[in-house]
């Protein structure tokens, strides 16, 4: 995938259309593992199939794109407006989500083949596009398709742990080598009045703005997550066993679902094992801990007389402090390992991107003077502001060029299919 | 598909051999419009994907044959003795029913290997095989394999219709032509003591013995199925909207449902369509009103003050009528059409046969005497003695070497996802 | 309560106010024992608060009896038509079941005033009235009122099992004096065409007509009920955790009900307790079992190698056997216990009658012909034939004067608080 | 209730035991309107009934003042420590929340007898007494006992709503005198760097603490609270019907639980009413809109192009504004009335204590550096620090003593069932 010409000197509707293309192309070869019959998975209400994110992140690009701004453009079917519009009350009705794994038809052929129309029309739309307004929605509508590349990644592996073969989706195995870390240690951080949120000039959800000030008074914050072998401890402590360990509402749930350890852990034989997107493999014990939910990841921090950060420390700490070499994210052309690695001999601040998704304190709200975008998409990020917490960071199944310290991204409590992981400070 | 030589020439076994390619093939042939990924599709706990369908029937025959009775036999998977199991207890854990749908793998491919080595299997032993009781369970798998063959129809029937493009399963368009009947008439049976059950020589299933006298009194039967026209009548006269005529459990049922018409109508521009496995089309009036429940069915008739037959009654009036030129069966070779039709012009007593499964008002309950069979095979069908209706007739939808007048088939008063339609009695 | 004259002397309309008064008394004495508290409690949609059934059995004779024919009468509450009517769609809409306990108004003074209004009502009523059917429609309500005696006490028993401080509701104490039995032994009856249902003058509900005949093929009766010991063997042999031993939908409902045990039995320090209404008390071993479902009714019997009875069988044996002193039935004036007793040393056919209801493998509907009464009081019995089992015999909380051998009882196969035993046959 | 002496010549502890008997004692005035049937009643999993509410203050103080610190006191009951503990997980098990209405026994008046027991035990702690950190648990006691005075009131209206006849509460009628208001007027506030929480010397909940700085941007405040007549506007323009004006949860919450006017509204004869504690009355226009969600609330703002405001800016609000004459709390003595009344004529900022509880956007969250409690008390505030929003300003239900500016209620963002209003920002 080498480029044969410099980037530099592409034109800006060239670069916008290589990077159309790139990202575009990056969905299709997330799916490259899949047989016919795993598109149209979906294991539970909140995960898609493969092929209605193929699907999905199309009809983006048609509803906002195609059909506003590109004249005697024809709708590629009419039902498919209804299909895979996702939670678009703008937009219209939406066939029910829980259901999405029902949609045999369109087959694949025919949803790879609504992808190739989509994209030729967008390729002549970039040539043509002036405004500026216009260029940011299709930036948008390729960052919505690399969140559904981490989505499609996270669903995907719900699904098949529901089958007992329990399918490998990459054949390149984990390796326990080096799989070893230095003990934690802190990086202390002085009071300070920051600025909270996005400043800079690319590309931004419009839930990071406006940049704001907020006071963060003085903390430390653990240079690597927790790995396998110390929430270990929490579990052989009794964690999943005492209520006062636990938030009221997290109690109730773990007793609902009957949690007894992180999502994908399997005991066999008396040993740990934990199902991922290279197989069933033996628990690795330095890497960190994953598949957690927000009241696990408080409950530990609690056993372990600790706390999870606010968004605004950890967005201090990010901005603050040099971190290089820590990066465990999805790039293109590079064979990923499509699970959180061990963060090794390192001792200062690591594993701030890539790896896991890093469970805050702070509820998902809206910044003070927070204005969603206008017209539909403006339902894109706002209506979600509650009852869901703030992760920070990213992980492996998330593009490179798609994280930044600002993004803010957003769960429920409950909510354990995502790479997510614990970070603690004091 | 023509036999090379007259089939009387050939051998028990080679008759045996024969039948069982038949009937596998039957399966395999009633698959063919689906596309791959049509096989994974469960809109429903108890509806089930047609390659899990494929899987369990070999399944029946891997596990109850040659495991047991062909020597050296090694089981084509593990796993699958598992996953396939339906819910023989005796045989061991099974997977859970309401997820067959996730399991994208095995695939088809792997599936119809499955089969072909089983067939291979079972084509060697059936060549070996002497103790009448073996055979009996071979001839047991085949009409299990039949029973499956009807529900893989009405199952894809269930799932296609969650998907608003309402797939076409057969492209053969229901015709209205000769969509007319006469008018109801009514055909009267004298008190007699008959004799219930099977009591022929060939196969049957338990549940039909022992035969044993039961008393019935003098009734009418109406000579043919009630038809949408006539159902239209119930729904227009408000049958949906009043509690009087409605069996308790059946009106709070319609109320938690939202039931207002027979499962698969749906009313466009104020025009009554029904969706059949042809497609969606307009009503045809003429046509018997199937996928009713119970409860409606029964509502119906205390609508039209009328009863619905017992068990008893349908028996003695199909042993000792003649219904010729009334069967509208599954037959192999001929291309069927997946919908009742129309009674026509007939006014004797017809459509016993084909055509619907005809709501009983007995309870699915055992015989006097009733033993089921010894080992893990005797849970086919006693276990399920509680709660469900018996039904009679077979249907557009039932092989026709499958059917009997002491047939037994039962389904839960609320089920409406088979071809289940109305015949009166008074 | 001496009569001071004999009761052959009075009129029809004094016998008829005298019997009126002593049921509608005998409503009132089961309740002293009872405290304000405790008239409000409701632990389960299907049970009822004493105070409600003190309430909708006077509601009964006010809708069906003194609007309709009793000139000027005037309601006593214009909602209490809606807050007492059970389950008359012909009467009009029902306040809802579930939240019959959330009725504290009106208050129990209000309900006692309510049942003296409509009481004297009544009186000046019976003393006026010439025509049949509504004398007929008298005496079912006075059926009607000893139905509910035995549900108040059954719903008594279960709301109060609810709170941990386990009340007393009757101070004597269960003695363990005589808890001891023969042997099960069996008495043989010969192959018959009985005449089923009720073919007597007196009173009778409308589900016990027509009479009509039934073959009844020869079969031996258990002399006596199963008895706590009996089924302690079950429990210990695993029953339980058998899935082979029961019906597929009772499986089900134990696996998601977490049945280990009869409704009412509790381990304290490795010995049973049973809660009855004399308090927590040793599980008594020759008492008969009771508050079993009748999936564990069938569960033991398959256990068992016996079956349960169906309904011709025990009415066959109940009307052509001699059962003399088995009877323990709510008698007037008569201290009772409100548990069943041990058969003692008795060895003929006992118990049929009091002691416990006696699950049937019959289900409950409608004899051939059968016809509802007309009106609304229709819906007394037609419209629950779907669904539920066939109960013989009456319980040690039936009056004496309300059963008979034709009687219907009818429960869903999964409930557990009435008094429900286990009868076998062979 | 006049004091004899002129408070100020009384102990301290003199002082407090006065204030334990005043606030105790008015938990029973409170109740004086109750029936005895009234004292069990539970709507709902989240209502408690009276007589709970009676018993568990009382367990409070048996629980954490008696037994650990009055030696030889003898529990009343060995049962209530599980009856009548309400969450404390470091207490013991609990009585399960949703059936607390099935507690007929004990009694009221047994009830009654515990709660004397425990208040003449108290009385002679309370003389003994030197600690302070025993004394603030006392202080606790109450504060803890007020919130349930509060909970006892909303809790009684949403029970009595459940029953049809609609009890009254309160017989003083609500009054239309007056019930008129001015425009909505804005209160401009200017940027700031504040210090939120609590940082007097007086009682506190652990959750107002630690006091820290947050800056709030410029802002202005409505002077009053939205009305009746208002919330009619949104109603009428479609706001319940606009999936646009909604948060994605509130809609979902709207869909599910079929919302479409506050909690207590209802149209009869087109004309809306209010079920309130003084009874059904027509809707009062100029009153404060009450039991609405936060989604509700929400919506509106949206609606009305307005926000919530955050915790910081009310506080910052009321610590810096004189808004005097707007108090409508629950007071010692004197008559209250039950629901919130009409702003009137006042322009200033007004209604911020008493009246509603007020929605902010702000989520419940520990404050930087917050420590809960040490022991099991620890559990009163803090494990509730997930999924809920903050409320503040206290209710006309609210006892006066008990508010305060830092004050931090918290509800679930679909909760309707308090004295919630709405209070706009721009």
């Amino acid at each position: 995938m080498k480029d044969t010409v410099s980037f530099s000197e592409l034109t800006a509707h060239q670069r916008l259309q290589r990077r159309y293309q790139r990202v575009r192309q990056m969905s299709l070869w997330l799916c490259k593992p899949l047989l016919i019959e795993d598109y149209g998975l979906q294991a539970a209400a909140e995960v898609s199939p493969p092929k209605w994110h193929l699907a999905h992140t199309t009809w983006f690009f048609e509803t906002f794109l195609l059909k506003p701004h590109s004249p005697g453009y024809q709708a590629y079917h009419p039902e498919f407006e209804r299909l895979f519009n996702s939670y678009y009350q703008g937009v219209g009705p939406q066939f029910q989500r829980p259901h999405r794994g029902l949609l045999s038809r369109p087959t694949l052929e025919q949803v790879e083949s609504y992808r190739k129309r989509v994209d030729d029309a967008m390729m002549r739309l970039i040539e043509t596009l002036h405004q500026p307004d216009i260029l940011a929605l299709i930036e948008l509508g390729l960052h919505h398709e690399q969140q559904h590349q981490e989505l499609m990644l996270t669903d995907i592996k719900f699904s098949f742990s529901a089958n007992p073969l329990l399918p490998v989706y990459c054949d390149i195995p984990l390796t326990n080598a080096e799989n070893a870390n230095s003990a934690l240690n802190w990086t202390a951080f002085k009071h300070a009045t920051i600025r909270q949120g996005f400043s800079d000039d690319g590309f931004h959800f419009d839930n990071e703005t406006p940049v704001h000030e907020v006071i963060v008074p003085p903390f430390k914050m653990a240079n690597r997550l927790i790995t396998n072998e110390e929430f270990l401890q929490f579990i052989d402590d009794g964690g999943y066993h005492d209520p006062l360990l636990w938030l009221s509402d997290g109690w109730q749930m773990k007793q609902q679902l009957d949690w007894s350890a992180p999502l994908y852990w399997q005991k066999h034989d008396e040993q740990w094992h934990e199902y991922t997107l290279h197989g069933l493999a033996p628990l690795l014990p330095a890497s960190p801990v994953t598949h957690v939910s927000y009241y696990e990841a408080e409950a530990f921090a609690r056993w372990a007389g600790k706390k999870l950060p606010t968004e605004s420390q950890w967005e201090y700490a990010k901005t603050t402090t040099e971190t290089e070499g820590d990066e465990q994210l999805l790039i293109e052309g590079e064979q990923p390992i499509f699970h959180p690695a061990s963060a090794g001999s390192l001792t200062q601040l690591s594993q701030l991107f890539g790896s896991c998704w890093e469970w805050t304190q702070s509820a998902y709200l809206p910044y003070p003077g927070y204005q969603p975008m206008a017209g539909a998409v403006g339902e894109y990020n706002g209506k979600f502001m509650c009852n869901q917490m703030v992760l920070k960071g990213g992980s492996c199944a998330t593009p490179a060029d798609h994280i930044r310290s600002s993004y803010r991204n957003f769960f429920y409590p409950k909510d354990r299919w995502q790479f997510s992981g614990i970070r603690l400070v004091e």
